[in-house]
């Protein structure tokens, strides 16, 4: 067993290195020692005219492709050598799509040349994806072991349609066991780190993504999300990243051990270096109306701007059940003092938000994921002697709220979900029961903390949370971590063993350099409202206009 | 048992019947001996006026009322009169809702006389639903003896959103068994008949609704669709029924005894007099946003004229596993060569559709009706000695592909259905190869057989077919059975045993008087498609403008 287990790791591993091999020119040497944030390193590494490239707006550098400033293969082979490099620093990249993407982006600039027009929103932009998406005459392991050999032939509907918009596909990314742990750790490939501190943990499970934007080496990333999975590691590299409601962006081609499961919803969701690169995906891929070939999805338009005049915004400051942490503490106040300012043309109402049951909701949740006491997946590793790596065993073989089910059982999981869903929903309604005007999204914290230690990442409930509800929710960068402002409170009492163990483990100088996000969430299908309403924070803060 | 199962059973009829027993002014004698065909009776019985009333089309009589011609309670009385004897007649009466009607009709015109403005565009017109929908403080049984004293809190969702619309709600009909046949028949309350000749069903399992459609005794009925209950018994009946795409109407506040189960899914649709009270049943209800109080609810905007320029329409004859009786095929001739001839203002093409596997589908369909294998519904009815009716033990106990799953079971059930919704999507995208332009809609038979004889409607793929793949379908009147026309082909040759049974059951003398409707299905989420073909249909029959 171990020697299979060794022969089809070398597999995937030999696959990875070969095709991260093909960059031309190969890269240079790293500094050494390497830093512990490793950001600086690009500019030692790629030519002025590559980090130029690579640290452009997306949207900002297909204008450019349009002025043909760049060429789209100017620009791709770019982000390739960015990406080769992200791998050698950070350990996120699982195959570097070399051929596949130099021939698209070459296909672009020939049409482009020949007719002067550009192929849709996105031309030449290279994008990445998290490895379970399939990519044609590629394997998919899905992280398993078992699944190293596993061959597809088309790729994921998501990947063909941000390529008729005239994307270009050119690497894949690092994601964790089971690609349910909410930091990147595989046997088959090891551990993903941050770039801003490689102590810590790029997030997950979309963490290889997570780690490429941290170093700018893709602008725009495609990460699935069932429980924050697009969310965390977009937070723990300070970028944008968003988990939208369900059945609205294809998810076709996804390969994954429990399909067929339909408790909980997942959803591809994009992560990037911009809020308005996250918009285009959203509106130009429901705008080709993807739900004619994928029936299962669903034909809610996209509204340009859902909200007018008034904006009331509930702050989480607490699930009640985690406190945050001392930097999220802080982003929340960096946020609400700016809007507390105003925004010129918005009416801006401020609230604070009680949370509903968070603790119940998650013991629900943890059901949810795994109907069959988590028997396929185990299974699946066992099959080849692939151990269980700490995380997986958290949220799955010892989460105590994991039962195998008979038909009898998830029934009355569905029924007590789809209560718990109503009753928030009543709650949501309850906040407008005086002015008529519910509260249009919800401020609140990513995490309990920033990007985390390698395997403390045990309590993804202020992201989960939403997808129970199948909320959308989307994350923005808002700060770092300070070492003087950062600072515990003395005689902090702790509210439950869960609580403790997050402020045991919290000091800031473990967190050096370690960017801040917060999350904005509204109602299911308020997709729009999510990215109008950060556009609205971001010009509060000062970022935007 | 036998007496606890007698003492449930008197306490549902003592209900019915002291309910009926409130209708003022009595209801005068009977034709003794009555006719098969009784849809001549309530001239007899009820006023001219009751008459005029109850036999205007749906909208035209709120129309009736803002003019000032009736008030709300005059139509609202003469609906209820006519209700209670379509019980006498047809058996198709759970609860007359007397009280509630008459309070909230008089509510209704104090508020229009006050103000001079109706409530809302159903203000003052009756509406009736199936036993199974909650009505506040009243008892549902959902046809099962064991929930005879079953009392619930609130109205279903549907109803307050109808009521908030300005409908009435008046009375509530018959359904079967485990709401599971397309016939209709309870130990509770026995058989509901066919007014056009009671010795056929009146479709099922929202029987009752089609019985009270048949006489005129309801504007406007609601019903549930998991297979085909809502356009069996409109078709049963010549009249108009629809079942939704799911997730568009309110389904909060539905007793049924799956609680949980979701692999295929329900759906309330409107059973009327009239395609256009579907179209505002449709248009005001999505219009209400319903989603916002049942957040389970999707927020598909609902399209006035979503067809424009050209109609492709595909025939399907047969889906080549029972084909159509002679009075059916007649029905798609009729429609055929009207559309042959054209409509102004539209470019019509027909196609014929070929169906794609249905014997498999309806294999796959009835298993995912019952992943317990039917034991929780077996054990309610066996909880108080309820047998199983024929029909219950055809669908359930003795369908030989209902079996009890396990949650990998279902899941790869779920994960087949997934493949043949996908492969159906492909199969309609296919019929625009050529022109760029898929078939619109697909016209087909409801059934193989009109109304059926009792104990006989073992065939219900022309329906569950599209719930499979969940796409709208909607039934509506196009000829009643021709003696002399309808007869069987001599020396027709089966196609199966299924083929066989239908064929050796018929003869026209069996279903004199019965109305023959046929099927509008279109692609998921076009029911808007759906209705507004049924228009240019009509116009073709040179019944609309």
């Amino acid at each position: 067993m171990a020697n299979v287990l060794e022969e089809l790791v070398n597999i995937a591993v030999s696959i990875r290195d070969e095709s991260c091999a093909k960059v031309e020119p190969p890269l240079g040497p790293l500094p050494d020692p390497l830093p512990l944030n490793v950001t600086g390193v690009p500019k030692l590494v790629l030519t002025a005219e590559e980090c130029e490239i690579t640290e452009t707006e997306p949207i900002t550098l297909v204008e450019k492709i349009k002025e043909g400033k760049y060429t789209a293969l100017q620009v791709t082979k770019a982000f390739l050598r960015r990406a080769a490099l992200a791998q050698k620093l950070l350990n996120c990249v699982t195959e570097l799509l070399w051929d596949r993407a130099v021939a698209r982006a070459a296909e672009l600039d020939e049409i482009f040349t020949k007719t002067g027009k550009t192929v849709g929103p996105f031309h030449g932009l290279p994008i990445s994806s998290k490895e379970h998406f399939s990519v044609k005459d590629r394997y998919v392991n899905a992280s398993f072991v078992a699944w190293a050999e596993n061959k597809v032939q088309k790729d994921a509907h998501v990947i063909e349609v941000m390529e008729s918009l005239g994307a270009v596909l050119f690497v894949r990314s690092t994601q964790p066991q089971t690609i349910m742990h909410v930091e990147t750790e595989t046997i088959l490939y090891g551990r993903t780190v941050n770039p801003y501190n490689r102590n810590l943990s790029s997030g997950g499970s979309t963490g290889g993504e997570g780690a490429l934007l941290g170093l700018n080496a893709t602008p725009l990333g495609m990460g699935t999300d069932i429980g924050g999975s697009a969310r965390w590691p977009a937070a723990s590299n300070g970028r944008y990243g968003m988990r939208p409601t369900a059945g609205r962006i294809p998810m076709l081609g996804l390969v994954g051990p429990n399909a067929g499961a339909e408790s909980i919803s997942g959803a591809i969701g994009p992560l990037s270096q911009s809020r308005k690169t996250m918009e285009y995906f959203f509106k130009y891929i429901i705008g080709s109306k993807p739900w004619i070939t994928e029936p299962a999805l669903l034909p809610v338009p996209w509204r340009d701007e859902p909200l007018s005049g008034k904006v009331k915004i509930g702050i989480m400051w607490s699930d009640n059940v985690v406190n945050p942490l001392p930097p999220v503490k802080r982003a929340l106040d960096i946020v609400v003092e700016a809007l507390k300012k105003g925004v010129p043309g918005w009416d801006i109402e401020l609230v604070d938000w009680e949370p509903l049951e968070h603790a119940e909701a998650w013991k629900l949740t943890s059901e949810l994921y795994y109907p069959d006491g988590g028997e396929r997946v185990a299974a699946l590793l066992a099959s080849v002697g692939e151990e269980q790596l700490p995380l997986t065993k958290w949220i799955m073989s010892e989460n105590p709220y994991v039962k195998k089910q008979d038909i009898h059982s998830l029934w009355n999981l569905n029924v007590r979900r789809d209560a718990y869903r109503l009753k928030h929903s009543d709650h949501w309604n309850k906040t407008g029961e005086k002015d008529g005007h519910p509260v249009d999204i919800i401020l609140c914290p990513v995490a309990p903390n920033v990007a985390c230690l390698h395997g403390t990442a045990k309590y993804w409930s202020y992201t989960s949370h939403w997808n129970l509800v199948d909320s959308p929710g989307a994350v923005f960068p808002v700060t770092v971590v300070d070492q003087e402002k950062d600072v515990l409170e003395k005689g902090y009492t702790p509210l439950n063993e869960q609580d403790k163990f997050f402020h045991d483990i919290y000091a800031p100088e473990k967190y050096l350099d370690a960017p801040v996000d917060l999350q904005i969430v509204s109602r299911r299908f308020n997709d729009d409202v999510v990215l109008q309403a950060m556009k609205i924070v971001e010009i509060a803060l000062g970022r935007d206009s």
